[in-house]
């Protein structure tokens, strides 16, 4: 594993991050090209934020981490499944500063690339031979694909609602990250009480770390970002800032004209200055804070020690980050 | 359950389906609008062979049905989830002649109503509570995923060979049949020796399945058809018809015409008389027959019983029905 992203929280389980780096590219091993090839940019893994839930929380019950890093490897292969259907959903070309797969490939082999990701972290998960994992994961990613559903269909542009923003983020991050809390847990046979804790820890992390990944997308030049500032607003994706901004601005022009897509690059360019200038990013980084704080409140039914301080660490990280 | 397209052969246990179409419409039930109105078609079914399938392994080793209904809703939800993909990477804008999903809604919607179905499956494989199925459900969606990018990527056109053709029908059918039959197996609590012959018998009927499915496209008239008669021609697709008919065929200029895409309407025609015309058709249906016999010495080993007779049948079925 070699990736200069990593989180200095995750440093001192390096060598377990290294063991489920060998498991993805085993994955890779056993595809022919071309697949092979286009699988190894998505499977190369980012801030390996999941992987890192996985092993504390093997950790944190002191459990062998072997089955762990099998779910962790299941984990990240999901993720860079729904990024691949996500981005060729959104139209999106960049991703981490590289072309995205749809930028690339056809979409017909962009699609199935994605489906043998999901396959093959289905396959990861239905090899742990615990059917309560496997009930988790199913329920999961029924519950993101049918968020996905609801994001790309129902509600796009200035007629977005709190509660679309939330069911949204919930369906979509908050439920990925319960799921893997819930799977590490139950493969630690931990009690059904530590598990809901673990679930609820999932939860909030997933929907702080969304809406400060929603932040990031207008305050982070293009060059951290590895995509275009404010992406999201250019596709009439309203987030929360954005809510925040038109429900405490009263001339908000610049925005609405993005919103409808009426604007040019430098309406763009004004519609994110007169968020960033409002009070649109420091409240929305409150809300963050908050879903954070839940997080670590949920930790202290746990097991206290190191992992457990990690999580809790891991939280604070997760709403202060840079891409 | 109301399908006019069912098979006379599973007319016996069409209580079973209907129990089977009643967990579909649960599905159905479960998701909002628009995602159910989408699912609406994809999931009311064909011709239930998949279900019956595994109705029958029930009912050869005399097992309570419950838990098989739900495996064969996992599949035909699987199936549908394929139909869907498969369909918005041929571009085809019909199929059982009504307007396929992707002729309707945008493509990124298409996209995640196949995933959404793929989650589904999963789901319900995943409650059947049974390890070793998961394991076999796990490793068939690899399989499939993997021969549908080569499908897509590699071989296309006049350099197809019968090695390349064999390869992706397997991938594509033969690997669905071959997990349906050993899950139900597996399910039935079936020796492992039984297992494997239903395995055989599901890998070969697929095969033998998919020749007749593709002789069909280029032999059956459109209305019958519900898409355009030639659509694998047409997409450049060479299937075993074709390949009989290159091999044999000197003078091949009208198919060649199509498949490097230098034709007009009236040049497909002439390409279709020309395979129905030669002993094209007639040598692909002997493979099939070949394939079917196959599947039906597999079944030799199992309980002689009333449902090992229907399987029997269905073989033959396989390979003479019309759409």
């Amino acid at each position: 594993m070699s990736d200069k992203r990593l989180l200095p929280q995750l440093e001192p389980i390096r060598i377990d991050l290294d063991r489920i780096a060998g498991l993805l590219q085993q994955a890779l091993d056993e595809v022919d090209e071309p697949l092979r090839a286009m699988l190894r940019g998505p499977l190369a893994g980012g801030k390996w934020l999941r992987s890192g839930l996985v092993v504390l929380v093997a950790r944190m019950f002191a459990q062998p981490p072997e089955p762990f890093h099998r779910l962790a490897a299941a984990v990240e292969t999901l993720h860079a499944a729904t990024l691949i259907h996500d981005d060729l959903i959104d139209d999106a070309l960049l991703r981490r500063g590289k072309k995205t797969l749809h930028a690339v490939w056809p979409v017909r082999v962009t699609v199935l690339a994605g489906d043998y990701l999901l396959a093959r972290a289905t396959r990861w998960v239905a090899e742990l031979d615990l059917p309560q994992v496997m009930h988790a994961y199913g329920r999961a990613l029924c519950m993101i694909c049918e968020g996905e559903v609801r994001q790309t269909l129902v509600v796009k542009g200035i007629h977005r609602s709190r509660a679309d923003y939330f069911r949204s983020i919930e369906a979509k991050s908050a439920a990925l990250f319960a799921a893997v809390m819930e799977m590490a847990g139950i493969l630690a046979v931990a009690s059904e009480r530590d598990v809901a804790a673990l679930r609820t820890y999932g939860w909030e992390l997933g929907v702080a770390y969304q809406i400060a990944d929603d932040v990031l997308d207008l305050t982070e030049d293009a060059g951290r970002l590895g995509k275009p500032t404010g992406s999201d607003l250019r596709n009439g994706l309203v987030t929360l800032p954005v809510l925040h901004y038109l429900e405490t601005t009263e001339n908000d022009y610049p925005v609405r004209a993005v919103l409808t897509g009426k604007a040019e690059e430098v309406d763009v360019e004004a519609a994110l200055l007169a968020i960033r200038e409002s009070g649109a990013i420091a409240a929305s980084l409150r809300e963050a804070s908050a879903r954070a704080d839940r997080a670590q409140r949920a930790l202290e039914a746990l097991p206290d020690n190191r992992a457990r301080h990690t999580l809790h660490d891991l939280a604070t990280v997760a709403i202060q980050r840079r891409h």
